[in-house]
């Protein structure tokens, strides 16, 4: 493992939220509410001790110092975060009202972002105190606010990608027939973790007509000769997130099973050379159907080709039809399209992708044909 | 260990959904939409692989079946939910827009309750899609919703609160002096785990001036022979929660750290016997508040004194100042009163207590004296 990157500081955040409020100002907005979660991560480097009730709120306002509304007994979590020094704290105390509290800081009639997983409790305080504001969420209003990469998330996200890739190298080598989906996920999340991952998010082991439900993680299915079994794995590593997925044969696969993978190799090899600067999102989900429909599988993909990875395994970009938002050097997302026939198997193949200059690079990259296990 | 109590059924959720959309047109309510969560757990059985940016939520409208709508992807995973029997699945594709698959199952005029931690981006859509409706969180406008337990919960409860009190016993007898806060964390994770807990959802070890920060989690610092240790821990047990604190000594405590436990512990003591059906809320705060500021530490106490428990660890009734709900027999909530010095020591002394036809009985049970270790 190589050694770990030197942490954000003070001056990182800060500069990230004189970016977001710069670009909110751009946007038409009044300024940015962020809620617990990767955006605040990324903007403050304050993550709470619990997600809870009590209303955590960073007001980014256009010219004006970030302030951290925060429940009083949390203001010293909060005052030791990265970013803290950029922060003013504005701590309320339980029994009043968090949203009275925040109300003086916002324009009484502007319009605001507001982070996609701000609870709706908070929300709905915020328009009962403030009935002439509006709002919209970030993925809406401001979807390029973390979706372009600097050099320092790229070497991150990279250095997940590698992780993730060494845990599959090594997961072909452990025994699939006979065991269990949910003893294979835990090698998996066993390798992630040797790998230098913080944190598992999920250890998909979909064997057989498991493999035919996409979101299936794993259960007590006994794995058996013959199956087919798709693996998608992922989690945090230094802050940023991995996510991969191959599909594995446990022995010989049929004509059928290769045709299948074969189709999906192609669909996704189509979808990852489609990737350049200023293309639309939708194309790289079109590039990967054409594909999947040509072969005669298109019902049987089911799911948009990919979505953004970041500080978080989901977020803008979108490889989606409908989502006409260019491509720009740094976005970083999946390509992962995968054909589900139901009662039978399943495949999906997934690289997450950066945008560069004149196209895409992997930051996976093991081999993508149908591997054979034991 | 006792035996795990029986599973609920789907007609225990079925049941759960019928009173829930019978109480929300009793509040004037055209429905409920809950998102995942502990309602959606609570209410269903159900809990989607992953909490992301596509929409799962189900609809309760009173006099008609219950709908779960619900990402394609994850469809099949919800008709494998417990409750799924008693719902109807409305799925949705990627690349459709999900607030337009959810409003034909609204009045585009009605008030709804939405639960507290729907994101915020879907309250947005619904909004958006359907401008003649209005909403309120759960919590303001069915506090009861979940509140009272039925003796099935009451018993999960009671068994989850037996676990935390046996890893409190056991916490005792491991070294505290020359070890980080995060060792002694582990282990009181490892007794809860122990002791039956599926999931452990926080193990405060607040040292020495780290007591002092009530959220303080567990972090490097070294205990030290003389340091108070506020222990503040809990988890999910068969799906409901435990959340008990006990403060302790490293070696025999001075007078004053003796006096300030004394008052927490009589503050504590004022608060569960002001317990009894048909007071606010509000007077069990102030039962514990006014022992305090009578001992002069008022300012000291920082936070309320407690928070409902069930399927999640923080959740209506609260008991704080403002709160008028009266208590109601079969309620479960933390009475934990504390005091924080800052820069030397913390004390909090916390019981769950459910309310009773006359009074309140504790789920903790462990001794409420300053216990030494070593």
């Amino acid at each position: 493992m190589t050694a770990a990157p030197a942490p954000f500081t003070a001056a990182d955040h800060r500069a990230r939220m004189e970016r977001a409020a710069r670009s909110a100002a751009e946007a038409g907005l009044a300024g940015l509410l962020v809620a617990p979660g990767p955006d605040l991560v990324w903007l403050t480097g304050y993550a709470p001790p619990a997600d809870t009730e009590r209303l955590t709120l960073l007001v980014l306002t256009p010219g004006q110092d970030p302030v951290l509304v925060v429940p009083a007994l949390e203001a010293p979590d909060a005052a030791r975060a990265v970013g803290a020094p950029a922060l003013t704290l504005r701590d309320w105390t339980d029994g009043r009202d968090p949203y009275a509290v925040t109300a003086p800081l916002l324009d009484p009639d502007g319009r605001y972002g507001v982070s996609d997983n701000t609870w709706a409790m908070h929300l709905l305080g915020l328009q009962r105190t403030l009935p002439g504001t509006a709002y919209a969420s970030l993925t809406d209003a401001l979807p390029m606010l973390r979706a372009v990469k600097d050099p320092a998330e790229l070497e991150r996200l990279a250095a997940a990608g590698a992780a993730a890739d060494a845990a599959y190298e090594e997961i072909l080598r452990v025994p699939f027939a006979g065991r269990r989906e949910t003893d294979v996920a835990r090698d998996l999340a066993d390798l992630l973790r040797a790998h230098g991952h913080s944190r598992v998010d999920f250890t998909v082991v979909g064997s057989g007509p498991n493999g035919a439900d996409p979101h299936h993680e794993a259960g007590d299915r006994v794995i058996e000769d013959g199956d087919t079994v798709v693996l998608d794995f992922g989690g945090l590593k230094h802050g940023y997130g991995s996510d991969t997925s191959r599909t594995v044969h446990v022995g010989e696969p049929d004509a059928e099973e290769r045709k299948v993978h074969d189709v999906v190799r192609e669909a996704q090899e189509a979808a990852f050379r489609a990737v350049r600067p200023g293309i639309a999102c939708q194309e790289v989900d079109r590039a990967a159907r054409a594909v999947i429909t040509e072969a005669g599988y298109g019902e049987h993909f089911i799911h948009r080709t990919g979505h953004g990875i970041g500080v978080t395994t989901h977020e803008p970009p979108y490889m989606v039809e409908g989502e006409e938002l260019p491509l720009v050097p740094g976005m970083c997302f999946s390509v992962e399209p995968g054909i589900y026939l139901p009662g039978r198997f399943g495949v999906r193949i997934e690289d997450i992708v950066t945008v560069t200059g004149d196209g895409g690079r992997r930051l996976n990259d093991t081999p993508r044909d149908l591997a054979v296990v034991h």
